[in-house]
C-alpha cells in the first residue's frame, strides 16, 4: 500500500514537471515531505528537476531539514529560484538559509542578480517586528500626470510578463514618489481611458485617500489595520511619505496565524520552531528545558511543605487536602492569565486598561474564591470532621484564588511591560505564585489555627 | 481630563454623522462603546442618528449589551440598517437579535423587504460550521455568450449604485448557472471589450479553472483552500456545482482568528463568548462552571492521597514530594496536549497519523520523563537520606511522565473522533489522569518498597 502511494505522488509530482498538471507550493511541499521520508533518492532526483519558479515557491515553506537539500544543489539552480520569488519571500529564504549556513547564504547571494541583491539588502536590515520586514517591494504604481490608457497599458505589460502578481491596487504616486493615491484596480475599469489621472483622482479624492503605513510600524499595528478596513494590501511608506512596497492580506494572514500557534504553545512551555524540527530531538529539549524550569519551582514549593512537616505528621489530612489549594488556585490564575494574554496580543487591550483589567480579574477570581473556598470548607468539615479544618481550607482558598486572578493578570501585563512575551514566561511564574501561596497559606493557617 | 475625552469622541461621532469625516465600523463601535459606558444618555441620542448603514455595520460587530439598545429602535430603522448589509452579515445580526430576543428578531425579519427576507431564510438554515453559512450570496457574474464589453458596462452599473463591494472576481456561468470559470477582475483590463467572455475563456481556459467549495463544505477545509491558494474570495456552490454565492478571504481571516481565541480560552476552562459579555457575572459564572469540573477531579485525586494516609503518617517526606510528581507529569502531558490540540485545528494532522502522534508524544515524554526522574531521584536521596526514596520517586515519574505524554495526545485525538472540540475537554481529562496516576504511583510505589 505504500509502495502504491509512493508512486502516485511520484507520478504527481512528476506531471507537475512535465508541465501536465499545477500543484501550488503547500501541495508540492507537502509531496515533497513525503517522498524524502518514503525513498531520499527519488526525493532528490525530483529536487534536481523541479522548474526555478516550484523550487523557489517550496524552499519558502520547507522546515530546514529539508531546505538543507535544496543548499545543497548547485549555487545558480538556488539563485535561479530565489530570483523567481517575490521580494519579501527572496529574503525570507535568504535568511532561512543563513541560519542553517552563514557562508552557504553569502555564496547563493553572491549569486543573484543586483537588482536582487539590492532589494534583499534593504529588507533583511528590517526588525522581524517592523512592517518593513513583511514587505514586498514589488508594487504596480503610476504618477499623476499620465493617462489612465498609459497605466492600463503598463498594467497589460507586466501583467503578461509576468512581473505582476496578485495585484489589488494602483498606487499613485507624487513626482517626489510620495504615495497620495490608492485606487483598487477593478475602478480602473470605471473610468475613461483618455481621462489624466490626476483629473479621476480631483473627482473622488476621498474615495481614494490611501491607508498606509511606515515601514517602522509594528507588524501588529499593521495587522489592526488590515482588519479594521478590510484592506486587501496596504502600502507601506518612509517616514517622507514615499512609497517603499507593500504588505498583502496574506502575508498579515500568515502572520497572524502564526502569532496564535506561537501563543498557545508558549503558554504551555512549548517552543514553535523546535516542534517544526525534523527529529524529535529538538523539540524534546525545548520542552525538557521548560520542565526544568518546572522542576526548580515544584521543588521550591515543596521546601515550602517541608517547613510543615511536623503539622502533617500531626494532622494528616493536611497532606490529603493541600494539592486542592494550589490546584484551585492554578486553574483561577491560569484562567485570568490566558483571558490577559490573548486579549494583550489581540490588541483588545492595553495599559491604558491595565488598572481596570487587575480590577476585574481579581473581583471574579475573589467572587469564584468564596464560592469555591465556602463548598470546600463544607466539604471539609464533614469528610474528616476535625474542629476549624473547613476554616483553614476555606480561608487558605480565598487568599489563593484572589492572589491567583490578580497575578494571573498582573503577570503578563508586567511582562509585556519590560518587552517580554507575556505568552512565554507568565505561565510558570503564576504556577509558583499559586503553588507557594497555596501551600504557605494552606499549611500556615492550620499550623496556626489547629495545632 | 474624562470630560474631555467624552467631548472629543462625542465630537467625532458627530463629525461622522455630519459626512465631514468617515469611522470604519470597528472605530465607530468602540467609540460607542465608550459613550454607553460613560454617558447612556449621549450614546442613545446617537444611536437614533447614525444612519442606516452605520447603524449596520457596528450592530453587526456590537456585544449583545450593546444590541439590546439598537433593537430597543423603531422596526423600521433597524431594518433598514439590516438591509443595508451583506447577506451575510444580515443573517448573522438577525442570529445576533435572535439570541437576545427571538419575538423581536421575528419582528424585525417581518419588516425587511421579500428579497432580503429570502436571502435570510436560505442562509440561516446553515449550520455553523457549514461553507454556506460564511457565504455573501451577491456576487458578480456573467454568461459565457455576453462580450466583456457588456460585462464592464454591468459592473460600471452596479458599482455606482453601491450594490457592489469589495468585488474580487468575475464569475463566468453556463446557463444552467453553473460556476465554469473565475476571472480575477483587474484581469478584464487585459482583453478586447468587443470579446466574447466564451472565447476569452477558450484561450483561457486552464488559467481561470475555479477553486470552489460546496456550501455544506467543512469552513475548516474552505480556511485551508483559501490559504493553500491565496485565494482573495472562493465561490460556493451547490451539489450540482450552481453558484450560490463567495466567501472572502475577510471572514475566513475573522473565522481563524475567533478560532484561535476560542482554543486559547478553551484550553484554559475560559469561555470565549461568556468573556464578551458586558457584566462580569457570566464570564464569572462561565469560569466557575469549569472551576467546579476541576474542584472534583481534586477532591478525586485528594482520595486517591487519603488512601495512603498511614504511609504519609510514617514517612512525611512523601507529603513533601507528592506534588512534584503530579506537577511534572501535568507539565509533560500538558506540552504534548496543546502541540496535539493545536495541529489537529489547524490541519497539520489528522487521524491518519494518530499512530505516528501518539509514537512521537509518547516517545518525547519518555526521553525527558527518564531524564528527570533520574535526576528527581538523586535529589530526592540527597534531601532526605532515605533508603530506596529516591528510585519510588524516579520509578513513578517515569511512570506518570511517559503517561502524561501518551494520554496528552491520546485525548485530543479521542475526542477529536468523538466530534467533540478537543480544546474544550482536555486539560481537564488530562489533569485528572497526570494527578491520580501520579499521586497513586508514587504513594502506592512508597507503601509497598519503602514500608
Amino acid at each position: 500500500m505504500l509502495n502504491q502511494k509512493l508512486q502516485d505522488i511520484k507520478d504527481l509530482v512528476n506531471s507537475h514537471i512535465q508541465g501536465d498538471i499545477e500543484l501550488n507550493s503547500a501541495e508540492l511541499t507537502e509531496h515533497l515531505k513525503f517522498l524524502k521520508k518514503e525513498d531520499e533518492e527519488i526525493y532528490k532526483a525530483i529536487l534536481n528537476e523541479l522548474d526555478s519558479e516550484s523550487l523557489g515557491e517550496a524552499a519558502v515553506q520547507m522546515p530546514n531539514h529539508m531546505l538543507k537539500d535544496v543548499i545543497a544543489l548547485p549555487d545558480e539552480k538556488v539563485a535561479d529560484a530565489i530570483e523567481e520569488l517575490e521580494s519579501d519571500d527572496a529574503t525570507d529564504l535568504i535568511q532561512n538559509i543563513g541560519d542553517i549556513d552563514e557562508n552557504r547564504a553569502k555564496q547563493i547571494f553572491d549569486s543573484l542578480e543586483t537588482d536582487s541583491k539590492k532589494e534583499i539588502s534593504r529588507l533583511i536590515n528590517y526588525d522581524e517586528n517592523e512592517a518593513g520586514a513583511y514587505m514586498q517591494i514589488e508594487v504596480f504604481s503610476c504618477e499623476l500626470n499620465q493617462t489612465l490608457g498609459d497605466v492600463i497599458q503598463k498594467f497589460r505589460m507586466l501583467k503578461n510578463s509576468g512581473e505582476l502578481v496578485r495585484v489589488f491596487q494602483l498606487f499613485v504616486l507624487d513626482e517626489h514618489g510620495i504615495l497620495r493615491y490608492c485606487v483598487p484596480l477593478d475602478d480602473l475599469l470605471l473610468f475613461d481611458p483618455d481621462e489624466q489621472i490626476s483629473e479621476i483622482m480631483k473627482k473622488h479624492s476621498a474615495e481614494y485617500e490611501p491607508h498606509f503605513v511606515q515601514d517602522s510600524d509594528d507588524i501588529m499595528c499593521v495587522a489592526q489595520i488590515v482588519k479594521d478596513y478590510d484592506l486587501s494590501s496596504v502600502p507601506v511608506v518612509n517616514k517622507a511619505g514615499v512609497l517603499l512596497g507593500r504588505i498583502t492580506t496574506y502575508d498579515i494572514h500568515d502572520f497572524l496565524e502564526d502569532s496564535a500557534t506561537e501563543q498557545i504553545y508558549h503558554l504551555a512551555g512549548v517552543d514553535d520552531e523546535a516542534e517544526d524540527e525534523e527529529t524529535l530531538f529538538k523539540a524534546g529539549k525545548a520542552r525538557a528545558l521548560w520542565l526544568c524550569v518546572n522542576l526548580i519551582t515544584a521543588i521550591i514549593s515543596s521546601v515550602v511543605i517541608s517547613y510543615f512537616d511536623e503539622s502533617i505528621n500531626k494532622i494528616v489530612a493536611l497532606a490529603v487536602l493541600m494539592p486542592i489549594v494550589a490546584s484551585m488556585g492554578g486553574n483561577t490564575g491560569t484562567q485570568a492569565l490566558t483571558v490577559t494574554v490573548r486579549r494583550l496580543a489581540i490588541g483588545e487591550i492595553n495599559f491604558a486598561h491595565a488598572k481596570a483589567t487587575l480590577l476585574k480579574e481579581l473581583s471574579i477570581a475573589a467572587v469564584n474564591g468564596a464560592i469555591f473556598a465556602t463548598l470546600m470548607g463544607v466539604i471539609a468539615h464533614f469528610w474528616f470532621n476535625i474542629n476549624n479544618l473547613g476554616l483553614v481550607i476555606a480561608m487558605s482558598m480565598m487568599i489563593n484564588l484572589s492572589l491567583a486572578g490578580l497575578f494571573g493578570a498582573l503577570i503578563p501585563m508586567g511582562l509585556k511591560r519590560l518587552n517580554i512575551d507575556p505568552a512565554v514566561g507568565s505561565s510558570v511564574l503564576l504556577t509558583t505564585v499559586t503553588d507557594v501561596v497555596g501551600f504557605f497559606s494552606f499549611l500556615g493557617l492550620a499550623t496556626w489555627i489547629l495545632l
